[in-house]
């Protein structure tokens, strides 16, 4: 199949041409963002774990072994010139090639991406606006971590021109769901909460490490009053760690709450 | 950029690597599926104006103009020896390149693929079921055909797991929106109605041209209850024309109803 892409025509059959991937053609599949300190991916083993999940979910081959992906995600950040500093691994795993339409190729293999970016720490506590785009919480796309990727782009959009660093999600029901690319932590009274995945949120890295270390975190579900009252809040993913947030939608929060502190010291102690 | 895509370590700055696109990364782009027969794109006109309007509202550059796009189609065509025969010519136009991470480049230019492959016409009515995934009516994917397509392609192995051939897709509030990949038709006592825009609806090549023929469609809002008191149902889109369904759920439908064919017969005479 000879294709025109991008400025050019190619022959779709060959390796390097991925528009005959359905990941390419219809963001079927899935995707993983590590973070690498000195060419070490780091809790890759969850992120292997979240991906074979997802897969299973989605009706997509399982991926590659965690040790041929590790391998391969080191080699990556080797060939990059990317293993001495904080840099970000991306794995993409989709449903292959079929042909036309929707339907997939039972018999098709999944096939495999990896990349790698620099992914310096973010530098100050973020902004957050609420988006207006609503998190689709009966969606796979909520609750994996998929290459359809496009409301949180659009949310995040929303963000940027506001100002702002990062959007809240609120789902189809009108409660809080996550942010665009983090799990949202907020200070609720006493208690460190998060929203339940079947109100939308991801199941991240970040979260589930807080989870396993003990800590004090409680999964309920969440209002927009309780954002509109909490004193703090916090983003968490496995590139930026626990980052908080100095503002919501104008209204000032506390970036240096004992319990955000408190949170990102649980982190450092599971590492 | 070195990177892994699918068996090979390739450049990723290379004219055909596309793992860069964030139409890949992120599904952060468009596509039209266009019917061409004997190597002509039909209603491309329409097709070009739905891509830019698309491109508008998710903030994309403008996609190249109708001229260029119908010679690289007819190219495509040709060079794919699908110029004697039926075939959907796939367009996808997407936010080209940026900087790892969802905030695009704005200075970025967009990117356009375009193949084609062979489409015959079904051959026989749809069966349909009703998709558990819901449409999200407040998303740009429910309103514009994105690559971030995998609601759809969900919701069409719902269909397809059940043994039927295409989903039914209620939006948020539960009202009828769409199938996976087509407009639905809807026989409703004496009237035939479609769902509008803002309950999920995608602005349909041949619902326009049906709208356009002065044809009596009806937009309004439809329940499921509606749905499942129907005589007859049709799907319609670019590459299918009008397609009647025998069967909802399990429920027996008419399809040759008088309504249906009267709708087949108006878009024969715009053609």
């Amino acid at each position: 199949m000879i294709v025109w892409a991008d400025g050019r025509w190619i022959d779709a059959a060959a390796p390097a041409a991925l528009l005959a991937d359905r990941g390419f053609a219809l963001g079927d599949g899935l995707f993983e963002t590590v973070l690498a300190e000195q060419g070490a991916p780091r809790f890759l083993a969850r992120h292997h774990a979240r991906l074979a999940a997802g897969a299973a979910a989605l009706g997509l081959p399982p991926p590659p072994s965690l040790g041929e992906i590790e391998m391969l995600a080191r080699e990556t950040l080797h060939r990059s010139q990317l293993d001495a500093t904080r840099a970000a691994v991306r794995i993409a795993w989709t449903a292959g090639r079929s042909a036309r339409g929707l339907a997939r190729d039972p018999a098709a293999p999944g096939a495999l991406y990896v990349s790698a970016a620099p992914a310096p720490a973010p530098a100050h506590p973020a902004a957050l606006v609420t988006a207006r785009i609503r998190r689709n919480e009966t969606s796979p796309t909520a609750r994996w971590k998929t290459l359809s990727y496009l409301d949180s782009v659009m949310a995040r959009r929303e963000a940027e021109l506001a100002g702002a660093d990062e959007a809240v999600m609120l789902n189809t029901a009108g409660r809080v769901a996550c942010a665009a690319a983090a799990t949202l932590i907020v200070v609720v009274g006493d208690a460190l909460v998060t929203p339940p995945l079947d109100d939308g949120a991801l199941p991240g890295i970040t979260r589930a490490r807080l989870f396993d270390a003990g800590f004090s975190l409680v999964e309920r579900r969440l209002t927009t009053a309780d954002i509109e009252a909490a004193p703090a809040i916090a983003l968490a993913n496995a590139l930026i760690g626990l980052r908080p947030a100095a503002r919501l939608d104008g209204r000032a929060l506390d970036p240096d709450h004992p319990r955000l502190r408190a949170a990102a010291a649980a982190l450092v102690a599971t590492e």
